[in-house]
């Protein structure tokens, strides 16, 4: 991490499993189009109802990914 | 989401097996007296320890649940 | 807790599967050097990310422990 | 103010028009079951988005109200 | 603290005399219509000023108590 | 909000009349290059003073848009 | 803004139409007293209720404005 | 509270005794040159230590004033 | 406090008379085996609830002392 | 610090330079008007850029004063 | 400022001498794809240590640039 | 820093010159006793003035080390 550049960009993932899917969805995604992301930071966790029971979670993540110099 | 209005609880579940367990009992509970429940926040994510290991998991969450017109 | 004074540490415990196991992994290895661990609350979720997929995830937590008497 | 005991309710109005008719549209509908609120801060401003235009503002508010001696 | 479910409430107590009073006259006040109330947390701290003197304490308290299974 | 993934952006609007059509400028002008803009949260209100009026108000929103699958 | 000093005030203002207003009541008051005001920050949105409206919204307001050289 | 400007002012006061007393400190020398203080928020709790006791506390708070008309 | 080195413990006190004493206790039992310790901030404060009464007062504080050259 | 009562304004200071000027000519201004300031907070560090490069940065402080006895 | 829209971006930028060199490495490197970059706020300040030292200093920098009418 | 764990301590380190040193001087002072000392981040930066001009720079600072297997 020495010398390189980087740059956050925050995403939202969502899953009906776990939070760790949600984030897991999340990068998938991201993966597509950003090279060279390297860490994430939860910012928040969330979710909706139905019926009385977790119908999704939602993360909210921070992702750091490193600029090409 | 547009025309109603909602209302906040915060409530602390606790499961032994996961943070999700945790939030699934806190709604579970939740559900029997209150209707409409439509999402939540994780505001907090703790726990007790017994023996160097985790007892159980606490997951303070805020609930949004529509008020009835 | 009524007469006690308790301390607080703040740990980053990381693992490949799951949130709690990264927790679990920095309760273990601080239990064998600190007595009487009683709570966690956990400050913040990230982790390392490779190949579009999560490395392994850190959980950096506050632990409370009982001083003796 | 001074010898009374006074309780929060958070509460998530909206409006199609500005930030302060989402928090009256709130007001109004806790009005129907609570009595004697007294004062309120704005939580968080939000809102949803369609075709590049807000559709409707939600105002996040606590509201302080009397209890009954 | 380990299968039981709680709930927040906020509250705002006050008292001419010392923080503590403001707090106990805000539990004491909850007190004759919520049942298990269990433990406090104080957000924040504040008062009315008269002739440059604290003419009453005010405390605001958030409020854990467990609801029945 | 099921199985997307959103993309939050931050952006700062200004309207010389008030705090809503400062949102409304920085989403019209995203909506130019940014599809699926789904909901914006304030982060902060400010503004610019000129012989002791508001000459501008300024909002600084975070916008959620939806990732294309 | 390269080689001024500013100093910030808090001001707390209030009105019973708008935010707006509010904030223009507070500006207005100051600029009796106080030259080269150049920005404001909202840093609360708050209000007083009857009969369950709006009675006046408060705005907190942060004012920076440029020392004399 | 209605039609009146309030700004604020942040202090600092000590005492050997209590929190209350550090407030109270403050609020008195303030009362030498500002009329009209109205109410204060305790922004920060703190003291210095001397041989393993409280030396003295000092409380920090914001104090809102009214601005003449 | 110039070229010194300080550093910080968090520690947890209880009472059940007052807040001050909550502070008192946690500073008695961390001067047996801490030395110059100098000065502490309140970033909590709590406490149990037993009959609708404060069973005890818990101060949450962060202590800077003196590390030896 | 024991029995004296303190302000604190809050300033903001610039230089092309460093950010440690930036705090220096924001005392120095005050210094002129101000006496006995003994010690500053940094609550917000930012600047303006000009082709990609620091213009200028901007330190703004807190900065505590005693009152006269 | 008074009818542009700005977009925020935040970027990591480290160096091995101060941190105003992490600022300025970050601010180089967005220059060559990011233009109108106006003014930016560190929202942390952080680095590695090697054998006891600073390795390289990182600033967390939020940018503000001015999108295209 | 994949299966290891890490602890954080706090301190506060000190110089007259700059934010740096003061960083620089906490690390030298911990490398006499904590090993592998690996990240830190900047919690606060504040400082004493005497005269009107910076006497010393403080900065708080948490410092990650990794703890033995």
């Amino acid at each position: 991490m020495s010398d390189h550049v980087y740059k956050y960009i925050e995403l939202v993932g969502s899953a009906t499993t776990t939070i760790e899917d949600a984030i897991a969805n999340a990068l998938a995604r991201a993966h597509k189009t950003v090279h060279n992301m390297e860490w994430f930071q939860v910012t928040e966790t969330r979710g909706h109802i139905v019926g009385g029971k977790v119908a999704h979670y939602q993360a909210v993540i921070k992702v750091g990914f490193r600029l090409d110099d």
